[in-house]
């Protein structure tokens, strides 16, 4: 065990670290050549397209030979904390501003239990139980600062009792408040952002065959007759594999033509040819614009025969449709009612916003989805309790004895001692590691599985599993001995009091780990994810050997969002772990209080500068980010009343048991009061907002944009195809 | 432990006992005194006004003298099995047709397991594994017939683990069946029903206080904004105790005045006089009739100040309000839909129809709400498991020396030996039974201070109450030993494997136990209640001493309906104790089955010629009897892997293991397909019935009619009062 002299040196190790990022991090950014790593959301908003000039020179275009920015080079941090809220919204969109909110919160919520948690400091340290037992056990100094050092039937035990409550008490009263401000924003963010086409539009999942009509007619009969005042218009949603492959075909014929055009440009006198064969390795020499020119034309033919061929086949018509109204007031009462007696049929959503929708999942019908999700529920019980298993599989294959005897013919090259130690150091961790590297993938894959219909919602889903995945194998997996599946086992042959004695008992001694787990994973991951390594390699990688057109420079950039499926879960993780310790080892909170703020100035820099979201779901992940705090608080409750009673401080039972049951209430009490407005849109507001539009009809220019929005994206994405033709409405 | 002579024994007294009762019952119900009390139904529809004469005479107005009746006494029961379900909804309404609907699935589900499960008496019989600790333990037969006679380790428990998977497949189907059947019962029941103020009708809950308005003005305003096409009027709910009093002291008064004019009619010679004073013991006397008209006069002064009181007076107006739609549609849609921004103002519930109405609580506001949810499962829990305190206390008191200790003065009458006994004997016997009796009524005040604005509703919330209570205390009480508080601290220290293992264990020795409850509760229970000796009791009673006019005679008759706080719970305690024991000891089968015939008969019966039911709910019991079945399942499927783990089968865990799994996907599958039926009224439906009434506006008469249906009952029970004048629509 570590003492507090080795967690000072493990922090100034990882501070050194971290500070050696950003030092890179500050040296890189004000290099014009990787302006556009660092500044991608600027070039994405077209606010800027080459970097601005810090020198002469052609050396200038790509080093910055302006000293005196050198000297300033911690100045992104003022920068970072300029923009305020309302601009950061407006500049990035309300989920980035939201998710910046939950590191506030942060340290809104550890901060002043900090401050209070410095009490317990001379009462711990009074406690001198581990004084006496120290000749039998290795004891840290840290633990001479937590609640293991505190004589059995000590009456100093409720002094933690009463900061429990006390610190429960704060952070349900800052999560209120936060529930509140950012259900409000929700609100006035959704309020604000005018006539979208979401807001008028209505997904409709189960349409039921009739053998006599088609899905279209069978949709427009529907709603004509149950809501006659209200429904605009439909527009179904199509299976088209093929279809989407020679779209990709033609952007990528497109892109050379481009190219090819560029070349002559540059160079007029030498118009560019290219051979007719495989990669254009041999066959007859051709003129390159031309021959791309005549691929795209046979090609558009192909793409309108393959749209009429879609269109016309009832098989590739999936079940379901986006249904679009004439008010906002329409589509609420579509989205919120049931339609059909039949519950199953006519299953209504509200539209996610176009960018938001995962096409692949529209068509699932109801009872395949029901399956679906038993189906995933029981693999993501076997991944996080048995992952270990396909891990170990791995691993065993660098028993150097049993490969041998496998594949007798490998052993001269397995005798080897370079092969050798590369196989018995290397390979185990790095399966560990690969494993750890492609979870996320595979999380998302499952959900993907799931049948959910909103990118926002399989990014959610994603986070939820990986969320258990870490409190399984980071959390109870470093507290207690033995694998997940172990741990299990034990819980089933536990008593209910057992369990969180067990847990709660070992929770102190595992203090000086998890300090050094922030500082590795917090700390040093914070630093890595602003200086942006891998997408800098990529794209200087990229820009080398790829970019050929303006368009493949956009692309190189890879502009991406916040990754909520890697990042919520984690944050999530550390507030678990301060509520879990505040009230048992409070030294602790500074380092969870320095990764909150470093990582809040780090986020908003990248929220300003780099990131692009995909989508905006106005601040969806909200409850789920709620609910893990106030479950977070249920378990330190718990696995104090555990510690407790395993320091015979049984009579203080009674006192800990009222505790979850209000903190339970106040879950309920949020659930009730905030969540709707995370689910539902209240009509008071659509109709308020139809009535702003005034009495006028909608105009022709947003039906048809209505309609065009929820056009499935393969349609969208020619630019010689007119629209027209492919619009499926009926008018 | 009883033998098989012994509970043929008991099975003999019981079914003496039964048809002692059924012969009584056939004999007094054919005597014309006892008409009003055996068929009150048809009193009530008005198809019956006295008793059908069966000789002559005076004597046989009261005694039936016709010898033939008598030799057909048991007629009742081909009668009872007459009328068909359609007749059976048409005469009682939907709710008492589902209910027999739960006998008949009972014996739809438990008949083919019987006889299927007849293989199971060759194989336990011939595991002889008791007969080998005979010497240690006293088995009685029955035992020999279940589970324990098997050999551990004996591969005879994959019949018992086959037949397990079979009943539940077979449960599970009859199951889906019965829910869908149901469901469309219910829909189309509900379809049938005609143009219904509930229909139109939505409850609007917390309605915001707006100092510049009154709640009616709030209401209008909000919903002529909201729902402009659709709206047409409310009506407010107001707190009038006052006036409800006043209304109370009115009908005794007319009563009094009826009862004079008859008795002037009777004997026109004489005017019949009163006492003005205290119970017309002294005072001036005065003519009765001039007097109680009087009276009534200055009453209804009094009431009519006291109305316009009530209606102006901002206070006695709750925050709640009945709001009326043109049309079905309008009234869907607002039921279904959140209204506001803030999602505890204006919470809209389908109405219940007007009988339904439980007007006490409808002003209760959210928070309270939830304050008062929290309250009364913390007392349902202490209820449950300490409900023994109180009683014991009770019981105390009938130690004699505690007693005299505390009282001395009291010694000499405790000392004598009748006090005596009577205090040891009969007291603590005393206190449970009145307990049992009284507790209905005290979860029903439970279930009324929770809040809930239906009368369906709290019957079902009193009868999942019930049900909780007697899981616990009868049959997990009877199971395992000690009160069920100590049961509970038993589990809080037993694991999650331990708990089904250890209850599972003495699963199969109860059987015989179960079986005599059946018969003494099930078998004689439904005897008592054909019998309805204590509704003919105190209907005769009131007859001789209370009855003065043809409204108290009515009133006498104390019509009631189906009981279901107390008979669905004990209904799906016999489901449960049928499930657990059908592949263990399925001897216990046919007396559930004796049981649930003999049930069928007697309710079919009542349904037909007794109750009354208060209120139609359209069978929105169905789901909790569903989900409960569901769970017994489940319950079974854990209590079979547990009590097979101590026979040391544990491979045949994995087997089990998938079964819940299974089950509860089932479960899970029936919620989504037939629950929103329960809970939401389809658009399509709403819509059709709309277009049903045709493109006609809502004619005036029906427009006063949704008017006058929700008004507070009070208003109503006037019969002198103009109506048009306390309606407190706008219009």
């Amino acid at each position: 065990m570590a003492t507090i002299g080795d967690i000072g040196m493990s922090a100034l190790i990882n501070i050194l670290g971290a500070f050696a990022f950003l030092l890179a991090f500050a040296l890189m950014r004000i290099q014009p050549l990787n302006d556009r790593v660092y500044f991608t959301k600027w070039y994405i908003e077209g606010q800027r397209s080459s970097p601005s000039r810090r020198g002469d020179g052609l050396v200038g275009r790509f080093v910055n030979l302006n000293y005196k920015t050198y000297l300033t080079f911690l100045n992104w941090m003022p920068q970072a904390l300029q923009m305020k809220e309302p601009q950061i919204i407006e500049h990035a969109g309300l989920d980035s501003a939201v998710f910046l909110r939950i590191y506030r919160l942060g340290l809104r919520i550890f901060g002043p239990i900090a401050i209070a948690a410095i009490i317990l400091i001379p009462v711990n340290a009074s406690g001198g139980n581990l004084f006496f037992l120290q000749h039998d056990l290795v004891i840290n100094n840290i633990d001479k600062l937590s609640i293991s050092n505190i004589h059995p039937k000590s009456n100093k035990f409720f002094v933690h009792i009463g900061l429990e409550y006390l610190f429960t008490f704060w952070a349900c009263y800052m999560l209120y408040k936060e529930y509140d401000k950012v259900s409000s924003m929700r609100l006035s963010f959704l309020a604000s952002c005018g006539r979208h086409p979401a807001q008028f539009t209505v997904l409709v999942r189960n349409v039921p065959r009739d053998p006599s009509l088609s899905i279209s007619e069978t949709v427009d009969n529907f709603f004509q007759r149950n809501h006659p005042d209200h429904y605009l218009r439909h527009q179904g949603v199509y299976k088209a594999k093929m279809f989407a492959k020679l779209v990709k075909k033609r952007i990528k014929l497109q892109n050379r033509l481009d190219y090819s055009q560029l070349k002559f440009e540059r160079n007029p006198q030498k118009r560019p040819t290219r051979k007719k064969g495989f990669l254009g390795l041999w066959g007859e020499r051709v003129d390159s614009i031309d021959y791309f020119k005549q691929q795209i034309k046979d090609l558009d033919e192909q793409l309108t025969m393959e749209r009429e061929k879609v269109m016309k086949d009832p098989k590739s018509v999936t079940r379901a449709a986006f249904v679009s109204f004439k008010t906002r007031w329409g589509a609420a009462v579509c989205a919120q009612t049931q339609q059909s007696k039949n519950p199953t049929l006519w299953l209504t959503y509200w539209a996610p916003e176009p960018r938001d929708i995962y096409w692949k999942n529209l068509g699932i019908p109801f009872v395949s989805l029901s399956i679906r999700k038993l189906i995933i529920s029981l693999a993501m019980f076997g991944l996080v309790f048995f992952y270990f298993i396909p891990v170990a599989f791995v691993q065993s294959l660098a028993n150097i004895e049993g490969l041998a005897k496998a594949v007798p013919f490998l052993r001269p090259i397995l005798d080897r001692k370079l092969v050798k130690s590369f196989l018995q150091g290397f390979v185990p961790g790095l399966a560990l590691k690969i494993f750890l590297l492609i979870l996320p993938s595979i999380l998302m894959v499952m959900s993907k599985i799931e049948g959910h219909i909103a990118l926002s919602v399989l990014e959610q889903k994603t986070a939820a599993k990986y969320y258990y995945f870490m409190l399984v194998n980071v959390f109870l997996g470093s507290i207690a001995t033995g694998t997940a599946f172990q741990q299990l086992n034990a819980f089933l042959h536990q008593s209910a009091t057992e369990i969180p004695r067990n847990i709660g008992v070992s929770i102190p001694m595992k203090a000086s780990f998890f300090i050094t787990y922030i500082m590795i994973d917090g700390w040093a991951g914070i630093a890595g994810e602003i200086l942006r390594l891998k997408p800098l390699v990529f794209f200087h990688l990229k820009r080398m050997f790829m970019v050929k057109t303006e368009r493949d420079l956009e692309k190189a950039m890879r502009p991406k969002g916040i990754d909520f499926p890697e990042t919520l879960p984690s944050l999530q993780l550390y507030f678990l772990l301060g509520i879990v310790y505040m009230a048992v080892t409070p030294i602790l909170l500074p380092f969870i209080l320095v990764f909150f703020t470093f990582a809040y100035l780090v986020y908003r820099h990248q929220v300003i500068n780099v990131y692009n979201q995909k989508y905006e779901s106005a601040a969806a992940f909200w409850p789920h980010v709620h609910n893990r705090i106030v479950a977070s608080l249920v378990v330190s409750q718990l696995l104090l009343m555990g510690l407790l009673s395993t320091k015979k401080a049984t009579n203080s039972t009674p006192l800990l048991v009222v505790l979850p049951i209000l903190t339970l209430t106040f879950h309920k009490y949020c659930k009730h009061r905030f969540e709707p407005a995370f689910r539902n849109d209240p009509l008071e507001e659509s109709m308020s907002k139809d009535l702003e539009d005034g009495a006028a009809e909608l105009d022709g220019g947003f039906k048809s944009h209505l309609m065009d929005a929820y056009l499935h994206p393969i349609f969208h994405s020619i630019e010689g195809v007119e629209m027209a033709e492919v619009r499926v409405d009926k008018d």
